[in-house]
């Protein structure tokens, strides 16, 4: 999917809103239990229902893996039901993933390939030639971490001297990465006193935005200081939305909380 | 297993050699490939020919995604045959994982409960409260990135200010974390210069030394500059030896790089 497309669907549907399908087994509604894959049923019916609200769906593969193989099996049957269902959803590949250059490559497959992501995300920690087997994908997108929306950013992402922050050096010098138009940064909605000085450092980048929702981050805060011309935000709520309910009407829960944050997107969008 | 129990393996065996498992289904002896599970065999026979003169097996997950469900499914039964035939191998999931505090708990569980490893590699970029949830398993290790044997640990690692360095920082920070002792950290081989530094930060820990062999490290520098009093370093190989070969006789070639290997360890240690 190119960016075009992408701030086509955002115009369209008013909404810059991504769902994370952190599908924990544990959590799903117990009546999904007696399906064959209950988390595949339970994301298939969250797609079904939530879709129109959506321009993308990042897929946490913690959530699979924790449940090995099957797990996996899981991940693939979700993406290529979005992939033949609703294609025009940009999706991510939420991995963190990142080694050497000839594994790199193995995990580029695994996202780009084997499974046909838009896009996967990457931590930075191993420069360029850990990033560079993602970037060299022309159709693809690679999410890099920036400034990431946990307490524990403030151990090395951020630096006690403001000059000297680590994650500002990450999107200085991934600026000059080939491809780098390509790149994406994952910015958390709790740091959004930093999206201004973001958008200084990278003013075209698409923004991935976690940390909305469960975490505690603000909507308008993040638009305000975190949209270009080009939109250029996703802002992913994955807990708030799943988990609404849990019960056998959770869709109906899940569906009015997904509908007053795109409502709030939309306001925001057309001020 | 415990740290004790490891050194007494690398006492007996006059080893500390890690054989990194890159099993790539595109570069294993074709005469596998009628086999089931061709990847698995591959890491079987290895195992089987191999287990005396190794202490530790690394598995790096990124050749095993790259075949999406069924390369995990290869994975699990490779941990699984370790750990039902030879228990005294000290295993490490090459996965590179971290994410915030509920989904690394997943990846510990992949890891550490589906799978059962001895241990896990992480990134360090998202800080303290993505790491703890791997470090809270008592009875597992959690392997740290410190400086990496690539090229681009130059880009974020290494500062050009010494007392700036990104991995010395997580050196010591790390080491305040609850349950610090069951951290190990990777330290690539092509970095040895930095060994005797590291050693003054982190005198107790074990390393994992990646990067000898095709990467080009020395193994005679790094056991001078980085082993302990527990002898306290894993040095790792891959390619050089499950790649030796790759006919029929593959086996034979493997061995004969692993006891070359193994024979200059041998005579370091008894110096």
């Amino acid at each position: 999917m190119d960016i075009k497309f992408l701030k086509d669907q955002i115009l369209n549907k008013n909404s810059f809103l991504c769902l994370g399908l952190d599908s924990d087994i544990k959590k799903i509604p117990v009546h999904l239990m007696k399906e064959d894959d209950p988390v595949f049923t339970f994301n298939k019916l969250l797609l079904d229902s939530l879709n129109q609200l959506l321009v993308a769906v990042k897929i946490n593969t913690a959530f699979y893996e924790s449940e090995g193989s099957k797990g996996w099996k899981t991940l693939e049957k979700t993406i290529e039901y979005i992939n033949i269902n609703y294609p025009q959803l940009f999706t991510i590949a939420d991995a963190k993933r990142g080694d050497i250059g000839n594994t790199s490559d193995k995990y580029a497959q695994a996202f780009f390939k084997h499974m046909d992501f838009d896009s996967v995300t990457v931590s930075p920690y191993m420069g360029r030639d850990s990033i560079e087997p993602f970037l060299k994908y022309d159709d693809k997108y690679t999410i890099l971490l920036g400034l990431t929306s946990n307490a524990g950013a403030n151990d090395f992402q951020i630096s006690d001297k403001s000059e000297l922050d680590l994650f500002k050096s990450v999107l200085k010098k991934s600026q000059n990465w080939i491809n780098s138009n390509n790149l994406m940064y994952v910015i958390g909605a709790t740091k959004s006193i930093y999206l201004k000085e973001v958008r200084s450092i990278i003013p075209n980048n698409f923004l991935l935005i976690p940390g909305f929702g469960a975490q505690g981050g603000s909507l308008t805060e993040t638009y305000i200081n975190g949209a270009n011309n080009d939109i250029g935000i996703l802002v992913n709520s994955s807990r708030s939305i799943i988990y609404a309910g849990n019960d056998i009407n959770f869709l109906e829960k899940s569906l009015k909380e997904a509908e007053s944050i795109q409502n709030q997107m939309k306001t925001l969008l057309n001020d």
